[in-house]
Formats: structure tokens, C-alpha cells, sequence
């Protein structure tokens, strides 16, 4: 069983039932999620053995945090308890040609406030196989971008495969650095990148005119970098997209499937499963089967509320197979 | 802020929660809803000053109608308490080929029992803008098509705009009045009229063979008559509706896009969203951009549960323009 | 009013409510459901005579199964009570590309262990019409083969109409026969078959490469026999299926239209829903008439949550002419 | 199995789940209830073959009244369909020392409209042992204060058994007729009344001090009287009564053990399992058990929410002899 | 109809359904709620024109919190946005031995960033009969303090009455000052002082050893101080407790009855609804009388779900009158 | 951190919400356990590292079952999945003087079928301090018989403190022996046993008449038994019980406070928290602390719905010590 880890901050996730407005609503419906823990559980659903590294803080509402990570099947052996809150996110479900909307509230989060040196990263890191990490992390505070780099520095010394995902986010980044401050230096150790162009241009502080170019510019940059990969998505509303993936290696590139997802029933987390589809297909198979893995997870993810995708390898492989779609099994 | 009235009755809605049958259901999902207050309460929600004319019963069921009005930012200092039962209706919502079905339990209600003695339109129509009205409301009894002209004589004596939405509806009328005994001497007063060709024929007692022809006769007859508006709906099935939105002045007509509504949450509500939007428009835009605008609130409507459209200008006019439709708005 | 039996299971139907995961849910749905009794509670929906004839267990869950026969208007005078357990399923519902699943827990049930010599067929046919079963009655064990003999037999002797849903079902004839040892004398007595290839196949031992092939088989061997019915699905997804029928004589056969089944609410008892509909149409309508009802009814059931279709026979015509489809009925 | 019949209104029972206000509630529990069902509901979960007359209007609320009656076991053959609206009364269970709240929306129901000839009350009485009416029949209109008259004409014409449940209401009566003037006829027809001091004097027009005196009144005048019973209630709060009842004959009374009743569920219908104890109790067993059984049932019903009493004759048996009271039974 | 100002947060307040702790959840029941605003809310319901003075951050859980004071009948007119969070209280609802828990997150909240200069008392004032704050809002921030000074200051000045409860809350005072810094100047311009020892002690910084000694300091120091109110609650249990109010005059002092609060749904909040009813009571009764309905209204709180005491007048006054206690309400 | 094994089937708990009884319910609350786990999950919410040696059928319902005991915190290593059922229970919470009722449906389980070879006893002891097994084991099968015997022997062996609870059940021991037959041999081996009377006379097949007569029988007879442990219920009501508990050594007992327990929101599991409480007790405390410490625990329990005690050390210390119960800890 190979072991993988995951970093970043898990938020309490707090959305009207059903298709309310928050205007309408007198109930919230509780989930935990972040995008690296999210990666993380998939992975644990499909048997890898997965340990998540966060900070929750030391009360009922962090103790649930952490309870949920372990029903998820995640190790939570790393998980500290830190000053600060927890950080929250407010989620309202689109539908139709309604957007869905996120109204963050993590700012002076315990994870924001968990010293580096409060982590082990030789304990952390022994026996695993694969890191991910995401560009959220860095963005959250001097004390996240400090250890995101003493971590991947000691996987990377340790020959531990490491995934990154871009993920730029223009409201976060308050504490007074800007990306192409932190990124760079994380991206050098990062061997999978997912990224679009302006992932690229905002953490190299770059104008590449389309992906191409960023790409190149990327592949030319960072030696250790072996893919480059990015996923397509066209909303035609929030009930109804379509999407496919494609894996850049410096030479050669293998595009997925096109899947037409209709009556999506949570858009949430629907990269993270298909970047953990990413991180499985590279450890079990060939880039192109890895590729269709990949995003057949990140489509299924679609049909399943809350942030994680919870399936079986063989309900995704199915898929990618185009096998028994909607059908009932029984 | 310019200050808008609505007048009309304000019903219980009972509904079965999700895709429940009536005879599945051992719950109802409560609302209040009207189809003037719904016009109210979106330009409510859009920052108009607006206040609503109507009756409750003055028992627990009548106050949460009240305030229920009030939540959705309605001034509710010309509610009043009269004797009568709290008008009902029961309404299961459809899906796919099977329709929605609305059972009406409305006779004997305060507001149908209203005298028109105890309104003081004087009062009511300070620095008001504009004044809504509809159909439904002289259907009721003999006391709300009083009130009614009462309201409109002295709304068009003041030269405020007045609004009014014909929507005939051959269950009502129970009073020993045929609509073209009242229609005609309110829509005399009115400038802004939405209407198709059957509610102009059963109005005025004609038979006109299609739109283009009742709408020749509006305009002969109604001096005051500035614009006729129209929606344009194809129900392929409860989950799937196409519809476009016209409104035509005396010379010259605008037309909305046409919206593909697929996945309908709620389509009770979605003229009255239609009907505010109208208002809104044509408050503070251009005919071209008012039916744009009236056609999106329409769009939106339908991803809402509840009668009301509950939005954003800003969410409208994203929508009208094409922009950041159905993604996530973080 | 025609009177009809119906025979067969009923277990009780577990589900997580809207479209979570067995792993997700902390609560799950109630419904009690089985093929033929779903059939039969259409049937008493449409204002047939139906009674079900099938076992509990004598204890407050077997007394509630009981209590929802009644209340969907079956007659339960046929009702025993029986050794053994209540046969349970749970069931997830599928979304988008996610498969539906179910997951029977039905091993041991008192219907299982119901005596054939339990049941006086001779009261329960009296002034009966049809009798409807299923191929999964004698697939569960030796008493249900016994008891369905006995009962066709019966009926076949009094000239009472019988259909029969083949429905072969892999995971069951756990108890020493095979299906070609049982279910040709239940066929040889049974003028109405709902059936595809495979089961046909399965159920004479036979290797028939196509449809047609299998449905001359079974008109050459079986005398009784007037029509084979089948379904074609297409599922695109779980929220997403085509669908027609077609009633197969003899010498001539009749289509249903197709419909476009998109936003499927609920897709378990849909096939019921056709047989009842199938059994209405046969005895109120000619054959083309009767399959289109039988298709609507199976259209419509897709709306409906739970096993069985709830509705009159009004919508299934309105259904089956294109009439008001999606329009909201005041 | 003796056979029973109860005559009355089934009312739409809607309240706000738990402890929650009018005010506060956005979903209104759904329940079917009217005091004379409830009797017979009780008595036909304790194996009695009960049929109840009554009449709804003819739309999916009514549908599903009578279904609603069917699940609780009850023969539907004399529900009649009738002009008028569903019957509606809206409650908000009291907690503590808050009251519980009941408002009635229950003018021009389809019973009260119900014409006396609709009712075949030589078929409805056929083989029946008992017959039980409540003095809220009367109270509803002239229509339905003829048709009890003419059923409990019949029913002592045919020797049956009557019981009746005075129950006066001081905001019924609206039709013109005062009670004492229908009220005497009926409570001459019958043998077993439940009674107070004020429900007394209000059918009698009297003014008797106390029960005694009422009492002695009513021995004195009805002469086919044989059991008067009442329940003495002391209301600590909404959540904790102490209750008992007492069966009087002309000559003995027997009364109940008196019942501690702390963390009440709901006490709506708590008189009418009484009703319904009694009756059983008479039926079966001597005075003194009868009336234990009838308090029993009573003191039951106040931990089941809804209007009906749901039990075994076992559990009322158990408790009026104080055995396994509270324990777990396995 | 009296006007009365109420200054203080209001906060999201998240609570696992019934008995559920936190660990089990997944959902929260979603109010709003501060322990000034449920003075107001209860005050509104009871007729009075009430407006609330706070502040919260401009986005939708923003404009959700203030639409839910105007549902409660709350003049919002002086609720303003400001930056910052909206302040979380996370409430776990205790049962029996089990005490409830109450987890706040409300630091960095936009009405702790309310500038003083973004109120207007003179405006605010105006007409105004009532001022009431807490000890709460001057220990939120040096904003906070600064803008209730100025509030009461325009308050004493115009002569309007002031009431404050003193509600020290060890868990607060985080910026830098101590109670005694601050509340000795709030305390010198309230009439009206709702607190018990430890309050005085950690207000003034004194270390008295009894109520009575404190009380007298009180008395001593503040000469506009004309009562000082203090609950007296013995807690058996989070389910039952014992409860009784008195007020203090200089001279003399008036005690209510005492309540036996058996089966509590709520104990948050059950001060402010004290606090209202004794408003309430000096505003229109003697005070023998005013302590009677705060310490009715006090108890009736804990029976109402949620932080607001939602009654009429008519049950705080047959509470206090011991009327109809636990009776259904017809 | 102390290392305990505890062995035992966990089943499906299904429940009507609230104060359902079966028959009102339309939906189950989904729980999962079972004596043993129930003690093992307390133990581990105090901090303890516990890990539950059961069985699961390898589908998704057993995957659930394993998630959720590792979502309460404990290791499932030693979680087999096996041929067989889910075991499943139907509880009906009793509320006032209605009983609460449990009907199992657990035979042929996944546990019931696990053969004692599939279980690595040496590798499950390791670094073990205590061993928590209960009579309804070995009455499930003989395979549960015969690896309880096994575990037993082998923890013996290894000095490893051995706990049991005989919780004698009639209704299981159906697989051919006799409780006595059985369970002297693992009486034998067990140090600290938790019985009553009956408990003794049924697994010894003795006919003591009192408690005092079967405790000296058995420190007779075990000559390694170190405690027997007893509580003491009264059962007023399903809402309302009494209860103690004593902890008897061969010389000395010591007895705990008294607990009176009003308003109980589960009872299920209360003898499980009780004797989680009394482990944690022998292994932190000097027996008198320990039987107040189980004692506490125990009451907990019955404040927290679900099968298991959720709550920390402090809590149980607090209680026990009668401090700050049913406070607002803020």
C-alpha cells in the first residue's frame, strides 16, 4: 500500500440544504474540507494509506474536524492543534444560470498560526511515496509558506515524488508577500504540476499570452518538472458543464475523454478528485490511462455532495471504461 | 430610492418537500407567496423602497404572514388585520413529464373580505413611483375590485406609472362579475400591461385570433397605454422550459434573449420575478435593457425555491450580459 | 371494478436521502417495495380491485409493511403472517454518471419460508381478473416456486387472465434449481411475458443470439402465450435514459413512442410501473393504446420517488397524448 | 372481530416540528385527525373491524385523508366525496408552562356540507356493535347535527350500542342553533356519555353547580343512559398532567388509578384514546377494567405524537397494570 | 407605541439539531442572536417600535442577520456594514446532567470595528423612551466601549431611560483595558442595572462578599441608579431549573414568584427575555408588577427554541397571573 | 496511553426519529453498535488507544460500519470482513411510560460466520492492557464461542486484565448450547465481571435467590475474579429512571452516588458508557473513584443520543463531583 501525504488547512464547511438561497435558510449543513485533504481522502477510499499534515484548534469544533478526517480513512497522526480558529467557508449551491458562491471566513486560522516548528517533517516522511501540496497554502501566512518549503525540501531530498496544484487565488495572499516571492522556489521541487496559464503568470509574475507559451516557460524553468496538467471546463450553467483533462509531458501530451456532465449535483472539489485521480493513475499506470483515471474521478466527483469524492477505484475505472453508466448494480 | 406599491393577496404555501407526491408527503414546506407581494419583494431585494397593501387574519398564522413580508424587506405599514381566513394554496411541485399541480384554498380569505373603506390610498401613495396591480386581485370578491379602482383612480390622479399584470384565471370571478364587467376600467389606468391574447379576450370579451391583433385593440383602446409585455415559455417538461420575453410599445418592439431552463428548481414565482424585473427595468433602463433585465430576473427565478426571486441587481445583470454564468463566485 | 392479485416480496427499502452515499447518510428513507406488489398499488392508484398475496414477519416492522400496502389501496386480506425475517434493501441512489446500487439483505425472509399450503387460492381468486407474478417469486425458494404453481394453476384452471414479468435475476435461485427446472410450467400458463433476450435465455436454458429468435421460441412453444412485451432503455446516465416499448403478438406488434427521460427522480419500480401499466391498457384499451399507456406509466414513474407510481389514470393518458407536459395544473 | 363505527371530521393537522413557534417554523408537520377517527383508529389497532363516515372534497388532500385513514387501519366504504374545502387545524405543541395552541380553519369543510341523504345508514350499520359520535358533529352545521341524529335513530333502532362524546365547543355552533336545542335528542339515543360539568350544562342549558348535581340530572333525564364518564386533569404545564378517569353508572362508579404524566410528547387526542379505552374496555372486559383500560390507553397516547393512539392491547394492558413500565423490551 | 434603542452584536449562531453534540452533527440549526437585540426582539413582539443599533460585515450572511431582526419586527435603520467578520457563537444544547456549551468566535467582527463616528445619536434618539446595553459590547473593543459612551452620554443627556446589564464575561476584555477602566463611566449614566456580586466586583474592581454589600456600593456611588435587578437560578439540570427575580429599589425591593422550570428547550437567551420583560414592565406597571412579567417572561423564554422570547403580552401576563398554564389554547 | 482490545459484533442501528413509533416513520436515523464497541468508543473519546476486534460483510454497509468506528476514534486493524449479514436493529425510543423496543434482526451475521483462525491472537495482544468482552459473543455461534475462549486464553496467558459483562439475553444462545455450557470456562479467565442475579443464575445454572447469595457463589468459584460490579436501576418511566451502581470486591464494595435521571434522551447504551467508565476507572483510580467515575459515565450516556457515550474525562470528573451540572459552559 503506498503511502502518500497531503498538506493544507481543512475548513468547517457550512451550506444551505438543497438549492436555498443563504437568505432563505434556517440550517446548515456540515462538512470539513480543503483541497489537499480532499485529495487525501480519495486516495484513502481507494486504499492508498494516506496521512494528512493541518492544524485544527483545540476545541469541539477542531476535534470534529479531526473525527472527520479519520472516518475519511485518513491517518491523522500529524494533525496538530494550534492557536487560532477554524477557519470556515460558506457555500451556496448554484443551479441553473445561478452561480454557486463561497464566502470565505479562515483568516487567523490555527493553521495560518502553526509554527514549522511544530512539524517533524523526517517522522512525517518516512516510507512515503508521493507529497501533494497546493499554492493555497503558501498564500495563508509566512508560518504556511515556511513550512511548505522545509517539507518539500526534505521530500525532495528523500527522492519522494511531489504534486503540486497552482490553484492561485487573488483573495488571499494578505501577509506581504506575493506569490512570485514563495512560488518559485516550491515549484522547483514539484515534479507534478496542475496549472493553468494564469497559475503561471500570477506565481512567476508572468504575461504569457496563452498556455502554450507558459508551458514552455515552465518546462524551460523547472528541471525536475516532468508534467504539466490541466483540466478544461466549459459552464454552460451550474447544473451543466463540460470537461476534460490533458497530461503535458515536456514531449508528448495525452488528452482524456470529453465528459458532458448534466445535473451536477456538487461542483465542489471536483478538481481535488481529479487530481488525486492524477496521483493514483501515476502510481498504478501508463500517463494516458492515467490521464482518463484522472479525470473520470474529477467527473464522478460531480454526483457526489460534499468536498470529497467517495467511490471505489473500480466505479472510476468503470467509468473511464465507459462501462455500466447508470445503470442500477445490484 | 424610488418607492413602489404592490397590492394583492398574500397566500399560505404548503408544498411537499423535494419531489413528493401529496399523498407521499408528511410534511409541507411553508411559504407565503402572492403574485404582487413576489413583484414587491424582488424590487425589495433590488434596494426599491417598496410597501404592500393587503389583509391578514389577525391570528398567529396572519402575523407570520406579516412578517414573513417584512424578512423580505417589504414595508408592512399598510397590512392590515380584517376578518377572514388565511387564503391557502397547496402545491406540489413537478419533475420531468409530470406537471406541477396547484389546489387553490382561498375563498373566504381577509383580503377577499377587505373593505375598501379601511385603505387610505392618500396615505399609500406618498412620493410613491409606481404602482403593480393584477388580474387576480378584483377576481376575488366585490371589495378588491373596489379597492382596486379606488387605488388606481387616485395612483393615476397623482400621475404615478402604473404596472398591472392581466393574468386571468377562469377559477376565480366567483362574485357574479364577468371580467369584462371590471377588467376594462382598470386597465384604462394602467401603462405598462402584461398580457397574452387570452387574457385580452376573457378582459375585454373578444375573440382575437392571435396576439398581434388583441394587442392592435389595447392599444386602440388605452390611451394610457405605453407598453404591452409578453413571455414567451415552451415546457418541454417541469425540469425543462424555453423562454424569451417582448415588450411592445405602441410603434416599436424589444425582444429578451431566449433562456434554455434546464433543471427548474421552482417555476412558481418566475412572472412575478418577470413582472419585477419589468419594473426595475423600466426604472432605470432603456426599453431594450429593461426586457433584457425582466428576462433574466425571469431566468433566475427559476433556481430559486419559494415564490420570490431572491437576488442581486448585479446577479441580474451578470446574467443578462452572459457573464460568469454558472460558475463559482468565490 | 376488475379485481386483480398480485404475488410476490415486499421488503422493506432503505435509502440515503437525495443523492448521498451509503458512506455519507445518517438517516435513511423508508418506502417498502417489491416488483409485483408496485405493480398492483398502480393498479388500486388507477381504481382497480387489487389484493397482494405475500408473507411478513409478526412483528411491528412486518405490521407496518402491512399498514403501506393498505395505504396505497391494496387490499391485504391476503396478508400472512409467517417464520422469518423481513427482507430488506438498500438502495443508492445514482446521479449524473454514478451508477444506482443496491444491495439486497433478503436471505431468510418470511416470504421465503411462506407455506404453499398457507394460501387458499380458490378465496383469493374468487371474481378475480388477472393475476400478475414475477420470475423473482420462484427464484427465492422451493415454498415461492410451489405457492406461484399452485396459484397459475388455479387460475389458469378459471380462466383468469395471468402476466408475468420474467426478470431473471443472477443473485438469487440459491436453493438447488435452476431457473429452467421452474419457469417453464410458470410460462406454459401465463399469456402475457414481459421479457428480454436474457431472460429468456436464462429461464429455458436457452443460447438465442438476438430478440427475435428468442420471442419465436417462446411463441412456438408456448400456446397460451399472446403477447411478449418488452422495454428498450438507453441510459446516457442515471439522470439521463431513452425509452420505448413495444407489445409483441403473435403476428403483430405495436411501439410505444419514446421518451427523453431526463432529471430522473427515481429509477427503481420503473419497469413496474410499465407492467401495470401494461395490465391497465390490456384491459381497458386495444394494444396500441394499451402499450402507450404502459410506456407513460413507466415514464411518469421516473418522477415519482419510492417504488411505486402514484398517479391517476388522467395523467397517464395526458401523458401518453403529449398533453399539458410540464404545465403548471391549477 | 366486533365491528364499530365512528362518525365525524378528519381534519388536515398542521404544527411546526418540535418546540417551535408559529413564527419560527418553515415546515408544518402533516397529520390527519378528527376526535371521532381517532377513536376508531385506536380501536382498529387494537384488531377491531372499524369503518368511519366522513366526507372530504374530491382533489389529492382529500385522496390522501382517506389513504391516511386506510394505513391506520380504518374501512374507508363511507367516505364520501363531498363539495367544501379540507377541514384544516393549525397546531403549535406548548412545551413548559406554554400553552399549546390550536387555530381552526375548518368553516365550509366538505363534511359540514355533506348532505344527510348521501349516507345509506341501514348498509353503514350492518352487523356493527358499537357506534360513536362526538357533540362537535352537531355543532358543524344543520346538514351534519340531521345526519348524526338520523344514524343514532338507526343505530338504536337496531339495538346497537351508542357512545358520545359531548365535547362542547364554545367557538362551533355558528349555524343558528344553540346547543340545547339539538343536543337532548342525541344524548337520549345514546348509553355511554363523556362528560363535564360545563359540557352539561351548555347541551342541557343548565346551570348545575357541580358534577354531581349535572349528573344526577342526567340519569334523571335520559333514561336509556347507562355509563357517564369523565377524566379529571390537573395541567401543571404543557409538559407535566396528572391525570385519571372515572366510569359512573347510575348506581357504582369505578375510577382509574391516577397517572403522573411528565415529558409529554402530545396531548392532542388524548381524550379520544380514552374513548377509544373505553369502548374496548366495555366491550371486553368488566367496569372496573374498563375504566382502567380506557385511562391506560389515554395516558399512552400522551407519549405518541399525532392524533391517534398507536398501540397493542398488550402495552395498554401492560401499563394499566403497571408491568414493564419504561423498561427496554427486547 | 414606546421607542426603544437596543446597542449590541448579533452573531450567527450555528446549534447541532436537538440533543446531538457536536462531534455527531452534521447539520446546524442556523439563528442569529445577541444578548441586546433578543431584549429588542422581545420587546417588538410585544408591540414597542423598536430599532437595534449594530453592525455587519456587507456580504450575504451579512444581509441574512439583518433581514432576521427585521422578521423579528426590529427597525433596522441604524444597522450598519462595516469590515470585519460576522461574529460565530457555536452552541451545543445540553440535556439532563449534561451542561450546554456555547463556543465563541467572534473576534475580529464588523461591529467591533464599528467606528464610533459612523453612528448618529442624535438621529438615533430621536423620540427615543429606552436605551438598553450590556457589559458585553464595551469588552468587544476601544471601538465598542467608545461608541456606547457616546450613546449613553447623548442618552442621560436628552433624559431618556437607560438600562444595562452588567454580563461580565471573563473570555472578553482582550484589548488591552480592564472592566474597571471602562464601566464605572457606562454605570454612572444607567438607571436601571441588571447584575448580581461577581459583576459589581469585577466592574469595580472591589472584592464585597455578598449581594448585599455590593448592591449598597452600588446604591452609594451611582446616584442616578434607581433599581438594581438580579435573577436568582438554582440548575438541577440542563433540564430543570429553579427561578425567581428581584428588584432592588434603594429603599425597597420587590421579589417575583419562583418558577419550577421543568423540560427546558432552550436556556440561551432566557436573561435577555428577562431583561425585555422588565422594560417592558417599569414601562407600563408598577413595579411589583414589572418584575412579575420580566421574571413570566424570563421563564417562558426557556420553552421557545432559539435566542428570542417570541410571545404576546396576553402569555406573559397569564404566566405571571398563573392562568391557563399548559392548557391547549382553542 | 493505556492499549485496550475490546471483541464484539457491531449492527446497523435503525430508528424512527424522535418519539416515532415503527409504524408512524418514513425514515430510520442510522447509528451503528453493539455492546463492546460501545465500551470501546468511550474508552477512546477519554483518550485511551482502543482497537475493536469484529466483522463486516464486504460491502458498502460494512465499510460504513468499519468508517464509523473509526470516526469515534478507534483502530480497526483487527476488523475482518467475513460471509455473512449485517446485523441489524430496529429501536423504537420509548418516551413517558411507553416502553422503548428493540427488535434484532441479526442472525446470520458477518460476525456470527467468523471462523476463530481468520483472528491472530498474538498480534492483537500486543502491548495490551485490558480485554473488555460480553456474554452476547459466545451466544451469537460457536465460532464466537470458541474465539472469545481463544481471545480469553491468550490474554490471560500474557497477564492482560480481562473485563466482562455477562448480559445474559434469552433470545440468542439458539445455535445448540447452553449458556452454561459456555460460559463458566470464560468466567474463569475474567477478573472484573459485570452481572446481576440473573445473569449468574442463567451462565452457571444456578438458582440463587438474591444477589448476595450469586456473588458469593461466584468469588467461590473464579478464583481469579478480582470485582463484580452491579447497578441498580428503577425505571419510573421511559423518561425517568433511578440508578447506582456498586463495585463489590471479595472483601470490600464501594457504592456510588445516585443518580435521579429525568428527561432521558437514550437509555441504549447506558450499561456500555457505564462499563466503559468502570475500565477507565480501574485503570486511573482507587476503586472508590472508579465506581463513581463508571457511575458518571454511565448517567452521561443518557443525555447523548446514539449507542455511545461522547464526552471527555472532565466531564465525567465534573459530574461526578457534582460540579457545574447542566451549567452554560461558555
Amino acid at each position: 500500500m503506498k503511502k502518500v501525504i497531503t498538506l493544507g488547512e481543512v475548513m468547517l464547511r457550512l451550506s444551505p440544504p438543497g438549492n436555498q438561497r443563504f437568505f432563505q435558510t434556517d440550517s446548515f449543513q456540515v462538512e470539513f474540507g480543503g483541497s489537499e485533504a480532499n485529495v487525501g481522502a480519495a486516495l484513502a477510499y481507494w486504499g492508498l494509506d494516506v496521512a494528512h499534515v493541518t492544524a485544527f484548534p483545540d476545541h469541539e469544533i477542531g476535534w470534529a474536524a479531526k473525527s472527520h478526517l479519520r472516518k475519511n480513512g485518513i491517518d491523522t497522526s500529524f494533525v496538530e492543534y494550534a492557536p487560532g480558529r477554524m477557519g470556515v467557508y460558506f457555500l451556496e449551491n448554484g443551479a441553473m444560470q445561478r452561480s454557486s458562491q463561497i464566502i470565505y471566513d479562515r483568516a487567523g486560522s490555527a493553521f495560518a498560526n502553526l509554527s514549522p516548528s511544530a512539524l517533524n517533517w523526517d517522522e512525517i516522511l518516512e516510507g512515503v511515496a508521493w507529497v501533494h501540496w497546493s499554492g493555497i497554502t503558501p498564500a495563508l501566512s509566512q508560518n504556511c509558506a515556511d513550512l511548505t518549503l522545509q517539507g518539500l525540501e526534505k521530500a525532495f531530498e528523500k527522492g519522494i515524488k511531489i504534486s503540486g496544484d497552482l490553484n492561485y487565488r487573488s483573495n488571499l495572499w494578505q501577509y506581504g508577500k506575493a506569490p512570485h516571492d514563495i512560488m518559485p522556489k516550491l515549484m522547483e521541487l514539484t515534479q507534478v504540476m496542475i496549472a493553468g496559464t494564469r497559475d503561471f503568470n500570477q506565481c512567476l509574475n508572468e504575461n504569457h499570452k496563452n498556455f502554450t507559451e507558459a508551458k514552455k516557460d515552465a518546462f524551460d524553468r523547472f528541471k525536475n518538472l516532468e508534467y504539466i496538467v490541466k483540466t478544461d471546463r466549459e459552464s454552460h450553467s451550474s447544473s451543466h458543464n463540460t470537461m476534460s483533462g490533458t497530461l503535458f509531458g515536456s514531449k508528448k501530451s495525452h488528452s482524456s475523454k470529453s465528459y458532458e456532465l448534466t445535473h451536477i449535483v456538487d461542483r465542489v472539489g471536483t478538481g481535488d478528485a481529479f487530481a488525486g485521480g492524477l496521483i493514483y493513475g501515476l502510481l498504478h499506470f501508463k500517463p494516458k490511462e492515467a490521464i482518463e483515471f484522472a479525470m473520470a474521478a474529477g467527473a464522478l466527483k460531480h454526483s457526489v455532495p460534499g468536498d470529497i469524492l467517495i467511490c471505489s477505484v473500480q466505479e472510476v475505472i468503470d467509468l473511464a471504461n465507459g462501462e455500466s453508466v447508470g445503470k442500477i448494480k445490484r
